[in-house]
């Protein structure tokens, strides 16, 4: 499947909304602000900011709206891509095709740079222009704070680093993978979902349709990455035809939490689809 | 200086507090809970949390509208004691007396547990109940975050880690105190403040009073710790009569500030006095 053009349209917003929150490399101490920015520019694919953003809109307000929101998921994406890369984790020298932060920064840099970047998000969200409403953003600082934190994100990384692959079955596959990728997922579409002022039960749906799209994204990465070293992939567990077909059932169930939002989801729905069906 | 009873006397609400907002150590995963538990209980001298209570006192509040921030602040010092006790930052095995949090859980769990009590303290600063507005909170949350940043607390810590003793003089080691420690001590005064509804300019006064303030507590850590080795010590830079003269100089600052809040800013006083004056 293609990039949607309304998702590759939104990528120089996202950008410009990024630089505009992170100080320049020439602030002091230039080496942490050059570190901070090592994995975020050019950055990835920019999922998160716009699903944040397209879910404003499903709900009827402009996407405008949900950049607080934007520019603090993708800035909790990056500080965890970073320290996911650590030594004393994942121990990864590379990410996107270029050095990873501690080996082109030394390792306290990268710890540091990723602590920054968690700061910084919920400065973002706090602080960047928009019509939501104070309680809003409180809202969406709650979502955000429980997705990063030790029963999400966190509790996710912490359980995938001493996955046994002679015991994990495709639940333990799947509670990882819902904890470490998909909440952050979810709270992107949930945040921007409350900074647009969505009514509480459209919240509720869209919760169940991020977390759902959050974890068939996952696993569409476990297919695409052959998964056949790593431990906590759907593709070692089940196999690559049975991951794919529970990556579709859960792009279905996260799909129908759609069905009431009308012409308007249409951005959303091409999204969600493009998370689980892209080719790379 | 002995410890003010009013300070004595709220350690218990905050200890309740953070018991109330960290999962328990049965909670899954048990080894990070256990961590983010380890520096947090029993805890050094809650300076902060009962900082930003005394300070909601001060401006005419009950000092319980400051609670989320009392709890924010503690959670964000504890998250930067552990990653400054890493093998790659200052290599300190041992914190307030038992191993420091690497040591006892291994290093990729620290890194988690301080990157999960980061994000609890947004959590926090969002969830607890009080009668803060969310404007209120709003304003709480930005200053917090700002602090917690690279031009702040990061920043601060990313420069003590390279200074060169051979080249650092007086005012190197007060900018590096002012980002790494008084950043935090401020923020813990100016949130107190924030949540109490203080007016714009009682705020500006106890910022001024929070930053002068927090770099005296930290040199009269110095002059506490002797602070001979440390290269980022005044002690070491201007000696012990030098560091002590100089924190006098910046309590008068701080106390100055409070001048116009009358009896009801007298615990408030009572407790930047005992901060720099204190004997442990």
């Amino acid at each position: 499947m293609d990039v949607p053009a309304y998702f590759r349209d939104r990528i120089p917003l996202v950008d410009r909304l990024l630089e505009s929150v992170i100080p320049a490399a020439s602030e002091r101490p230039t080496a942490l602000h050059a570190a901070m920015r090592h994995v975020l520019f050019p950055g990835g694919k920019r999922l998160r900011p716009v699903l944040a953003m397209a879910t404003a809109e499903a709900v009827g307000a402009s996407p405008e709206r949900a950049l607080p929101m934007a520019a603090a998921v993708e800035l909790v994406h990056t500080y965890s891509l970073i320290h996911d890369d650590l030594p004393c984790m994942d121990d990864d020298d590379e990410r996107r095709g270029v050095p990873s932060v501690h080996i082109a920064f030394g390792e306290a840099t990268a710890v540091l740079a990723g602590d920054a970047l968690l700061a910084a998000a919920f400065e973002a969200l706090a602080s960047i222009e928009s019509e939501a409403t104070a309680a809003q953003r409180l809202s969406a600082t709650r979502e955000l704070a429980h997705a990063a934190g030790s029963l999400q994100l966190v509790g996710g990384q912490v359980d995938d680093l001493c996955v046994d692959p002679a015991v994990v079955d495709a639940a333990a596959v799947e509670s990882i993978h819902g904890r470490k990728s998909a909440a952050l997922i979810r709270a992107s579409v949930v945040g921007g979902a409350q900074l647009a002022g969505a009514a509480p039960d459209t919240v509720e749906r869209l919760k169940r349709c991020g977390f759902a799209a959050g974890v068939a994204f996952q696993i569409a990465d476990d297919v695409l990455d052959e998964g056949e070293d790593d431990p906590c992939s759907l593709v070692r567990v089940m196999g690559r035809a049975g991951a794919q077909h529970r990556a579709e059932e859960l792009l279905v169930t996260a799909l129908r939490e759609l069905d009431d939002l009308g012409d308007k989801a249409e951005p959303l729905r091409q999204l969600v689809q493009f998370a689980v069906r892209r080719e790379t």
